[in-house]
């Protein structure tokens, strides 16, 4: 039983990560591959233009598409998942490298208007 | 004193936030304002791609960019955080149309390679 | 009525202007300006994407558009043609800067595939 | 003799093409492949995009780049070609869907500004 709860929490983390535990995890990589010599302001808004353009040709021949996607293979959705994901780790990276705090200025953002 | 611990936790918490308490605020926001029918997928990607024009913008005639950004006015910064987050926000509601759950996809991706 | 087949035929050659021909406008236009400076590839590259965005900006909220835009306004279909304009001249002037002849090169990827 | 002149005629016939007759090759193109009906205004204007997000990637870790590009691969020009083309050729195709005149936008738009 107790094991249950704790797979309970562990999942809640993982889904509910916050966005600087993710930058925080992306720095480690970065360093870890030696790759921070790479990730320049202008080259991660590059990089992510790419994963915009990614995600765009999942899109791009299906006319207008339903909400929920109900109609997507279940492959096509991981492809989707993992294309949305790209684009938020390179601006979550972009933000960090420019010394933005995303998560205060989203917040702020988002209280005031879209 | 007790005020002053309130409020450095209040600010932990916004700087801290999660993508699914981003989500569930853009989900009222939209109700708030009827806006529910204008998000469809490929409505929130087409405005997301408006803002990374926008983002891209800001960087266009810099030539290239330093880390931490040293030389740039301080409003600009805030206007280059305020672009980052509308990427971000159009981003999340994009993810939560399609019922993808991005905080789940970003801790996957980033665990196995970017 | 000689004034009439000349005018005709400049409207022809306005209509039906080669890519080098705009190549060249651009750059003796960036010349006058002293902009050249300015144009470097990754600049034109990002001032490009910029472009797209606001292209992308008139499409968002519509939804599916139907071909030849039978409903839009004419001021609409003016602001489109000026933003496809945009994103021509500057991916004209990146080809132009980088060395790339695009008018050859799109003939070659034409016959090809696209 | 007559060979070269014939190989120098097609060469500049090649080179300085009009982007009319480049949408008229398009959507014979599309015609001969009955990719009409995928030929929408937002399916076209997001295989642009996806267009640019390859293009990007070309650029993306390189830093700052030279005017003609004097450090580049053979291969990696010609890949650069081919990115610029596929972006030039759906935007030529999604202004003729759009009923667009994108030759005579382009030059109205260039003697006036950029």
């Amino acid at each position: 039983m107790e094991e249950t709860e704790e797979i309970s929490v562990a999942e809640e983390k993982v889904v509910d990560i916050s966005l600087k535990d993710l930058a925080e995890k992306l720095e480690e990589f970065a360093r870890a591959r030696d790759w921070e010599k790479y990730h320049s302001p202008r080259n991660l808004l590059l990089a992510m233009v790419g994963e915009v353009g990614e995600l765009s040709e999942i899109f791009q021949w299906r006319g207008e598409v339903d909400k929920g996607l109900p109609d997507w293979e279940e492959s096509d959705k991981e492809h989707l998942a993992e294309e949305l994901s790209d684009v938020l780790l390179y601006l979550i990276r972009l933000s960090d490298i420019c010394g933005i705090d995303l998560g205060e200025a989203a917040t702020k953002k988002n209280c005031e208007e879209l």
